[in-house]
């Protein structure tokens, strides 16, 4: 190791996306390696309203491995953590700074403690996959600091030990992962079925229920529909391997009829095997925290909820308009074919779901706002001066819910990780190492 | 026909249980004929408590066949009663009755018309498979008129074409719908697996959904899961097969932990089928009607509430106190291992869902009322000093939901269909034949 001694610290900032899955990822055959049951596929969320950006550093002078999330320090000693840390070591190249004076061998980088900072530019408590864009963007991240040369699907493998979804993050796009055979789980990984700009027409708004639930344990929750549920083998064996041929088709056709019956039957599907599970899971999750079912009650309630007018909507036209899909965080995901499609999806969940008084429309609506004026809404009168949906004609309309979900967040298929150079958005002090 | 010509009326009142699934129905691969996709399972449950009573009438003074539910005529057009007002005909015998003087021969029954009364000492909204006993007491109270010969598990072939878990209600006890494999469908019929007596420890509670929620249709929901869940075939050929096997087992052996985790585990599986089902059902029953999807919210919420209760107590003892079973309709089914069980049961059921303070107890708790003297609950006071049940230790308890719950029934498994003999529950003037 050369350069001015215990001087240094060599930096690299990465910002990762977070991805929603249309086929769902349920069940481990190894829980150690993060193997999972069947494959999966995602679409990765425009990183401009969903992502996370992590600062790592290396620096002599650092006495230990460090992290801090969103500003506070958390633990590394967990497996998942250090799984990624040493495949990554493991894997390092030689490094030189010119401008700094550094050099790094290959074999140094086992003495190099790291320091890593990352923050996510969306609530964590949202439950949208924060972990899997987190542990995406460190591994991305380290490998660049490292030198790594493996490819991106090799690096996504190294996420998905941290975190299985987050193998999917290494992509933009529409990515599939692969679940791979061999026990090693080297080929289980993630492949880009289609970029970005491959199906730009797609338009998404995360509806984030209002409640300060974490994210629950889904490792749990997996092992238990593993051991329990006799129709979880049958989806993981049966259904899903055709269910993903027919969902690569309809991405690669940009059939949105297609896409959309399959996202939502796959969804319902995850909730069923979950539903199969003894006890059964989202009932039962956390029994020492009854207030918790009482917030699964009101996100059970909004999936049903947004499952009824997607689907009354989705009937009285010729071809689908929106897909729905849920995942095990409180917050419900819809894809909308076209722009149109979203600005009347949009007006339909105003509609139903106003702000609670309290709420100015600009923080209830994130993301790409621009949709909230196509439809025509400027202000919290137009909301209330919005129409029942045609598709109800003279029915009672649902029960409006003000103040259920507490914000939309409005976006659209992003791309995948990339590198920042922007100093403003380091998040260590580059001289300390320390977080700014 | 001999007799005081166009004077006579020949009559028989038959009473007839309710029973419930404790391995589910779901799914018929014919519709017609009614014959499901796999085999059941059920108890049938105490008619002292639960039951519906029939008097069917025979006389040439009759103009047509007419039938009156409750008090109130209803058609008879439909070709579910058509089917089995045929096939009863079909197998009707010579009849005498001495002290009327009417000889009625097999073939004269083509001729005669009839009238039907029927009463179900529960009420029809509670969903408490009220045309499963409703349709098994008709069959059987014709076939005692008419003279027909078929033994009890014949007669379930014909019920079961009225109504399908009609033809469970022909036994008393614990009684499996064999599913049977012939395409005409006789050999799909009940048998008994034990009598009433059997398992005498067992008490069952109903939880009745405070909501004036007609039952929906189960048949439109079957056929949407038959035609769309891929779930269900695994379940049919797969699942139910083992299951059913095993709970024959557990109730050949009286044991209980079993016969609970089988229970609870079928009735989860049944509405995973249903969430697998394109759209889920009970989201989407009836989407022209708004105000139900609420109270399938609702509903949904008292039986998580349900399980959450019941699996935390289960898990604090040794072995299962008590199981849970929810079919389409607004109520919550549980099996209580013995008296004492149920006696602590209906403590925790009264401390999480009190009356609302209009109702009196003796309007709240029906059914087999002792219970609620060995809770130790007399009154409405006694209620509200009800403890928390010791499982839940510090936490905070679960929210109490006054009013939630309209009442419960305690009962048992009870006795099959019989014929009434006292006068005063004939339901029909033995002049007229006309409503009393």
């Amino acid at each position: 190791m050369a350069g001015e001694a215990e001087k240094w610290v060599l930096m690299v900032t990465a910002q990762t996306p977070t991805n929603i899955a249309v086929i769902k990822y349920w069940g481990k055959r190894d829980e150690n390696l993060i193997l999972p049951v069947n494959d999966s596929i995602s679409v990765t969320l425009d990183p401009e309203h969903l992502c996370t950006t992590t600062t790592v550093a290396a620096s002599p002078s650092f006495d230990s491995d460090r992290m801090w999330l969103n500003g506070k320090e958390i633990s590394l000693s967990g497996d998942r953590y250090q799984n990624c840390l040493r495949e990554i070591r493991a894997r390092a190249g030689d490094v030189e700074d010119e401008g700094k004076g550094v050099k790094i061998a290959k074999k140094d980088w086992e003495k190099l403690h790291l320091h890593i900072a990352s923050y996510n530019n969306f609530p964590t408590a949202a439950g949208l996959a924060s972990s899997a864009a987190g542990l995406a963007c460190l591994v991305f991240a380290l490998a660049k600091l490292m030198n790594v040369k493996d490819d991106q699907s090799k690096l996504s493998a190294i996420a998905r030990q941290g975190s299985g979804s987050a193998c999917r993050s290494l992509y933009g796009g529409f990515v599939k992962w692969v679940m791979g055979k061999d026990d090693d789980g080297k080929d289980s990984l993630a492949v880009q079925l289609a970029d970005e700009k491959h199906w730009d027409d797609l338009v998404i708004i995360i509806a984030v229920v209002s409640s300060s639930q974490k994210e629950t344990s889904s490792t749990t929750g997996m092992r238990e529909t593993v051991e329990t549920s006799l129709l979880l083998k049958h989806r993981a064996k049966e259904v899903v391997p055709k269910r993903t041929l027919q969902m690569e088709e309809a991405i690669k056709n940009r059939d949105f009829a297609s896409f959309a019956q399959l996202t939502c039957a796959d969804s319902n599907q995850f909730h069923a095997v979950c539903l199969d599970t003894s006890p059964p899971i989202f009932y039962m999750n956390d029994t020492s925290h009854s207030i918790k079912l009482w917030n699964l009650a009101l996100m059970k309630q909004l999936f049903s909820r947004i499952i009824s007018i997607v689907e009354k909507w989705n009937r009285s036209e010729e071809t689908p308009q929106v897909a729905y899909t849920f995942d095990a965080g409180p917050n419900a995901v819809m894809f909308a074919r076209n722009r149109k499609a979203a600005t009347l999806l949009l007006q339909r969940l105003l509609f139903y779901f106003p702000p609670s008084s309290a709420a100015d429309l600009d923080s209830y609506i994130l993301g790409d706002k621009s949709i909230l004026k196509d439809a025509g809404v400027q202000g919290i009168n137009d909301v209330e001066g919005l129409p029942p949906p045609p598709e109800i004609k003279g029915n009672i309309p649902l029960k409006k819910c003000k103040g259920d979900v507490s914000y939309f967040i409005c976006t659209r298929p992003g791309r995948g990780p990339v590198l920042l150079s922007d100093k403003s958005q380091v998040l260590l002090n580059p001289e300390t190492g320390l977080p700014k």
